[in-house]
């Protein structure tokens, strides 16, 4: 089948608000990677619009092969990221709109809405066709099937120090 | 000097009109790259605005380095790309608020906004740190030095056929 | 200052058992990157031996930049990794001497020693000369400074479903 | 089918001179890639042989995945890249037999034969096993289906500017 | 078919001495690459166990495209790399249990065990999932067909001086 | 200090004959790497003059980071290269003027001059812009220090088995 305008093509309506009601955290990811987009393939890049409640997150997550590059279309954020060991510096900011912030590739990262009476959407750009998220709360409380218990309490029962 | 979070964050007024009045061709591209914002260094993504005028354009260019993948903020955008040679294909595509498109790395490639009374606004994320730009005008008609005009005419004189 | 055979070259004593009595989770890794070993730079490899308490563990973590390929030469190890949304799959194996398991890129993971009253040993390979290493726990719960207290408890009090 | 020897082979007469005359620029392109030696697949690199009547050129032109080095064979060239935005420097040289010039990856880049009565031969060497070849005058004024011309004029009708 | 955790898992059985006595030069190397643990695939690591009968040898050779980093397990190894031309220097040193030594990529390297009474064993992770490996004495000595007399006494009759 | 063409230009004369007289193997390789060339730098590409004297050689060698592509610009060459272990195929051909042939990356290969009484001449690019070259006989059997003769008795004293 030829290649044709339509493969480098999506009608994402990424202008349109984002349903964040039936999120527990108060988000909604809308990702256009290679497999929305096959025109992508090879390309190493993908774009996202998120969508955050009044007090809505998208929780700590990390992309295993993507830097993120972000910038706040409506209302505020505030975002941060930590970094590796020993140190887990948190490095954090109030972002307003039109203001852009990186997360660097790899590393766990959140955005939150810290306004309680109004929405905000940022546009991310991620270096990989396919990035990839990891919810950390999901990936290590909610896996499936569980990771034991014995092995989180150890991991998570005290101040940690490895 | 300390890495600290001011390196990953640029106060970028991206969500601000640009005046597009005194382009030529109707457009102003804001670049957000590794000289605006350390934190991307070695991390291969950026992020650009490109403001539209009624009927304004971002003339066909191409980028030697990166792949982009565009989303319209506001209005209308006609777009395209052209493949290799031998068959050079114009990719094109109308699209509107929230559609996405993809322009593979290094093609020549333009946006134009039809509309003839309102401005148009985009938001284009490239998989480099320091894309570049080659504006195909410019470089090939106003370099500095011109390219001689012997070159020029035998080039662009005819169909070509190379 | 001319290149030498030492510079390719760490007495490591990764012979030799590591203190696990420090450490709360029961564990220690000793890593050997690109600042232990300058002959490494440019080269994207390195190794560690990772000591194991009896019921001690690596906690989940994950290294940015980096696959693991893990052999036990001493005891048992239960480990496993998680994959990325939306699935969270849990990939987990009881591993005995000379057993070979692999990490992906990115990923959470993690290895326990089952055994209650024998430690356990193993060797890593990582897929680069600093891979990095983000101690979950450590990133979430105890960066510094803290991530607030609302931010967690929305990520982390319910199911999550982002 | 068992690899051997003639994957890596190909009698690609480089050391014929090619036809000339049925090339309105006056010159004429042998590529050596991926297509013609299939053992090329994944090593990142191809040749050509470029023939170039008296007075004849390889008109501007970019290689949208790959840098090019060139030596003179036979002749003498004029040769020439721009920068990109925002100097669009032209960096130009005349060629003697036997000189080497480098064309970096994605930039314009052009050669002539400046002799009015001797033809000019050149091998070029590039760093992708299928570099691809965007003729400016055909990707951009001959393209299937043509640009349109409202926007060709804005582009190319004044000095450009941006 | 599903990916599951048998796809990142071989009991590889790395623990357990291998047979010496049916090499002729005194060593037996078990990889672990791709072809053993599909779970490798795009991940750029691998894992070898390498035993050294006394005074057995890993004899000089080369992998094509791989850096190697190696620990000792058993006894005592005199491990070394010869540079590029035109210096041909040779980096070597006596390794005792638990050293660990870089053989850059592309290098031809070899190990030896120097003790006269005791095997030897040593661990490798190399950067890439499929390693290679040449070993100099079969690929230029024991070729299939064999490459011919003349050339191979021309290169190796005298000193050598290109 | 500014760039300038000059950066990417080398009067490298590679038209010109090379003595091959002081060459005990009958060769001489002209290399325009990165350190002729400092417009090569990041650019991942290089180029070579071989001239051969009348049943002159390029002795079995290895490029530790690079692919070669080769033409023949007089006379006639045999050459080959051998694959990995287990198999060590010789895959080889008689190339006339203006044939290619390519060598994968880190191969050992040869060129070799048939011919009794004409010079052969080649030209080669090569994948990197620092490719190395290691030459088989000097770097095994010349080293300084040399290697010593336990370890190259062993591994060259049989037919090899490793």
């Amino acid at each position: 089948m030829a290649v044709c305008a339509d493969d480098f093509f999506k009608a994402a309506n990424l202008d349109k608000p984002r349903d964040t009601i039936k999120s527990k955290v108060g988000s909604n990811v809308t990702l256009i990677n290679v497999m929305q987009l096959p025109g992508l393939n090879t390309l190493g890049i993908s774009l996202a619009r998120i969508d955050y409640a009044p007090l809505g997150e998208n929780p700590p997550h990390s992309h295993p092969r993507t830097t993120e590059i972000l910038t706040v279309l409506e209302g505020n954020l505030y975002v941060g990221f930590v970094t590796s060991n020993p140190n887990n510096t948190l490095f954090a900011k109030v972002l307003n709109k039109g203001d852009v912030f990186v997360f660097p590739k790899g590393l766990i990262h959140f955005q939150f809405n810290p306004i309680h009476d109004k929405p905000a959407v940022a546009l991310a750009a991620l270096s990989s066709q396919n990035p990839g998220a990891i919810t950390i709360a999901n990936a290590v409380f909610g896996s499936k099937p569980l990771i034991s218990d014995d092995i989180l309490a150890k991991a998570f029962g005290g101040e940690g120090d490895n």
